[in-house]
């Protein structure tokens, strides 16, 4: 069991924008590079011996991924960027105060990337807080450049933790705000979407063993090309790629498709979720029995999609450990013989409460 | 095992135009009626105790499905438009020169239609062929009345026979061209798909224990139109409707869904076919391991898909009896632990050669 | 000419969170809520003798719409919401420090409206500031209810005034932000675009005579809700309503098309633009020679939506006077034999600096 | 005036398939191959000095389109394909009853294509008939390749001629059946739509001065498609090329968009039109009127569009003269301030009689 997660005291967190990019650490940069560029179309920035920097169509800040070279796969970072130079500086306080590792990395210590903290949060994952970033062209009107399944930015990241309600006490404390759960009817929470941005989220917490990294999504404008996508992949013979969807999530109500890359790591192609910038944005709570909150068409999720994950890296490079979730499996109160999620017709009749 | 099925010889088949209606024999019309107009916007043309006329928004025949009360689910006819009424009396003399099941039908027998020839074809199925039709009003501008998820009309017939081979030759007899197949290593055919009218198909052929009705399939215009469909069902809290898909296809690369109505009759959504008029038109012809020829993004077909299907009626309205296929099964040789539909790692590299 | 606007001292604007709501003055309501209702899909959340209160689909506060039952067509008031009850009282105190007229309005003087400021600002509009509002359910999910062109939410106000650069300097100062603007060489500002939430704007200024209302906007999802809104009109004969488009916007890059009500109030219905809530969010500027600037395909502005715009009310409820543009007109500059717009071979190949 | 067109008489016509490909004389083929195929994305079969031979992703037949170098941007040919070798032979029997010019053509007479016969009609067009054709791989699966424009097959001519009821029977004789069509008051026919495949047409006539190919017309699956090409050339800076459109047609329903190549031929984009194929079709007539026949939502025709059309060649290369329509215009009876198409709100409520 992880120690409990420390409390902020007086020191306010820092002022967090949005979710805005990633540092995977891939095995073979060759393969990651056509997965991610040749066959998802997003942009190069720069790419040498030791990573590629992508970005989506809308997006200008150099980068919202970084494919590193390594041993194996692993997340290296989440980073937030921050509204200004100083709220870098209250990350790092905030961070000291809670008493996890925390590191000053200097401009550059990522390529197009300013003055940066990265620390091991209470949560074990790597995060980095930035403000400064080079601008590079946005190519939101390029249409000539735009595959049919064209993508437009990076929409949020979703991890794994043993103790959900845990996770979403330190990222209320940290200023976000949930918008949608699956509970039980125990009060078991299962899963949490939390946001910064004007969206449904930032960040998702799935319960499971963790830390680990469950996928980072990126949106399209549209569901078609979310389709294209997957027919793309048909078209090269990589529809193994694929592993749940395409469809729509109940929860969110955004349109999806899962593919997984070479390494596994897991990305999400998102689309058309709904504002949520009002202050008094209500909570949509869903019961976990609702075979329609993963997917508002009722079709099961696939086993792996709740049983595998990524590995986090401490600020060494380390795999940090993973801990076991305690409290009730989704996949195991939902999937299967014994579950009640394929058993549609005996699904119980319930819905969130709007 | 059937008898083999009798070859026509010197009578000329009847010139068919199309896939033209359906008759299914439903267990309580009012929920059959809720599902098919309030559920998929199918347009009533006409109802009464007895049956319900359908027909969807382009079409302009008094219906392209009934749904006529009785016992137990069942199909009651699939009926073929025919050129012109002299080929109904062309229709009488094929199937009497076969030796098999033949009643003239006068008109209205079935309300809307004219006068009509009813067999059992040599595959043990209800077919009907009329040429004269009421005229009701083709609604296809009819913007307003129609749903997000607007259907625009019937387009094929799929059956399950024990012997794909006899039935496409059967059907090849009848004057239908075969578009593309799902084939063996040893040749075994699993599938064949034959039209008459330019598109991919009026009647499909999947091999299983039969004569037995897979599914009947209506069009749309567009992908969001199929999907739509479905986030209806899930906002009715009916998803439990869906059985298959929302999925691009191999074979004929159409988009689609597979609902299953009330007495579990098979209905497919289907969209954006291809033309196939021209005389030359090549035979795409896919290999039955190919874990993309039933679903291009490679999502596992559900097992029910190829074990469920309805009863097919005679001319007295008794159930046919039912053959087993003798040959391999695609569901058996793709699907679980001992397939390889599901084990895409290991799907082989084949595709159609196109 | 109006009178220079006065600048805010030391005291801070309210902390607006988005353009909530309008009020428009119509004059029959029945043929107003025929065309908001039954044509644009709008839901009723109440209406009575005097007023329709509407909201689109993913919009959980009471209405983003009233209709009021008056003599002319007018505007009585843009509505913007604050971030908390005490952002109501600053803007009270912001305004009267600007020393134009504010009103304090109890909870309910508007229908499921909290407590309330209303002013004249120094541009003229009717403005309405409110935090506390009535919640009702939020439709987002119930696809039985959306038509195929379904609205999702209000998304901006666009309004003439006459000086663009005292207007754009105005709302600046109340805490928004420019995504876009229209500049010609001489540096004039035809156009401005601003945002509080994460979109393109909230608030757009048109030059031109004013004050006047240009429009109100909405979004929907896709491009296939846009479209099918105008095939609606057309079923219905009443495509006389729409007056432009359906297009893509150059500025903003959103999908457009512009409908006129029965009194000629102006509704742009709207989707796809881009996010833009970081920091350093860059300034998009267009040359108001490159016909692509307001349609990107070049289809040319018609006369009227440059032309006309709805009166707006001052506090008691009379209209306001209306005051000339000095500067030059886009219309003239651009639109018919003395202008470039339609000339297109000869268009500048000038585009944003992306 | 063109001397009245000669009649068949006993002599049957050939069996037409469909509209299969079209020869345009252009004057810089780099140019035209720079629209046809960076642009629009055709795909090249076979390109050499003389000529580029272009096709969609769904065929499998050499080119459905032939670029041509020449002096003046003309028409060269369109060519129908017929149901098997000795309907060319049929072809020619026709119209050498008509005493039309005829030659016979060796296969590879145009590159891809067998023997063929290439007549001037009674209407003054250069048309050739054909049967064999070499195979060519079928893209419609390859969806790395499609752009998010995809074409995928050629499907209309439109011609312009002076006498569109006598046009409309000679095609009627050839066994076209008119599906739409445009008249007035008087019975004055405007305009007429004849198919052979099961589509709206694969031949238009147009009302005007004549003979002159108004456009060729290319389809794609979606909406979504046609609108990509906008936002393509947009993003080329080629929005020039944009004619009319993007827009809902009245007459056949279709969505489309006609853009002009860098000759002036111009070509639709062109998508979702419906189903022809039964025997006793209905023909929906619309009032010259009705300012929704052109496009559904109202929006006006641009003058260049009823004007501008391709000049015709003979077999030996010379255009045809151009004889001017007598019956009234189209385009002056509904274009601008003496027309009414317009004039919205005293458009006359009519519509076809659906
Ligand atoms: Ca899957
Ligand atoms: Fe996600
Ligand atoms: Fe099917
Ligand atoms: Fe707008
Ligand atoms: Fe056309």
């Amino acid at each position: 069991t992880p120690a409990p997660a420390p409390r902020p005291g007086a020191i306010p967190p820092p002022d967090i924008v949005r979710a805005a990019y990633a540092e995977l650490v891939v095995t073979d940069p060759a393969a990651s590079r056509e997965f991610y560029v040749d066959l998802l179309g997003l942009v190069v920035t720069h790419e040498d011996e030791d990573a590629v920097y992508l970005r989506a169509f809308e997006e200008y800040l150099h980068h919202s991924l970084v494919l590193r070279r390594g041993e194996s796969p692993a997340l290296a970072a989440l980073a937030y960027r921050v509204r200004s130079p100083g709220e870098v500086d209250a990350a790092e306080r905030y961070y000291r105060a809670l008493g996890v590792p925390v590191e000053r990395r200097a401009a550059g210590a990522t390529r197009g990337i300013g003055p940066a903290v990265r620390v091991v949060d209470p949560l074990g994952f790597p995060l980095e807080f930035f403000y400064a970033a080079e601008h590079v062209p946005r190519l939101h009107q390029s249409y000539d450049l735009h595959g049919a399944g064209a993508i437009a930015r990076l929409d949020h990241f979703n991890i794994v933790v043993p103790d959900v309600a845990r996770a979403e006490r330190y990222y209320r404390d940290l200023g976000f705000r949930v918008t949608e759960d699956i509970r039980g009817a125990d009060d078991t929470l299962y899963a949490s979407w939390l946001h910064r941005k004007d969206t449904v989220h930032d960040i998702a917490l799935t319960g499971g063993d963790g830390p680990r990294l469950h996928h980072i999504a990126f949106s399209t404008h549209e569901r078609g090309q979310v389709l294209h996508v997957c027919d793309l992949l048909g078209a090269r013979r990589r529809s193994a790629h694929i592993e749940r969807g395409p469809g729509r999530h109940g929860v969110s109500n955004a349109f999806y498709v899962y593919v997984r890359d070479p390494d596994l790591h897991r990305v999400e192609i998102y689309t058309t979720d709904y504002y949520t910038g009002d202050p008094d944005h209500p909570v949509l709570s869903w019961d976990v029995r609702d075979n329609q909150r993963r997917d508002w068409w009722g079709n099961p999720v696939v086993p792996s999609w709740y049983a595998e994950a990524s590995t986090v890296l401490d600020l060494a490079g380390k795999p940090q450990p993973v801990f076991a979730r305690e409290e009730n499996s989704e996949a195991e109160v939902t999937v299967g013989a014994d579950g009640f999620s394929f058993a549609r017709d005996a699904s119980p009749q319930v819905g969130p409460s709007t």
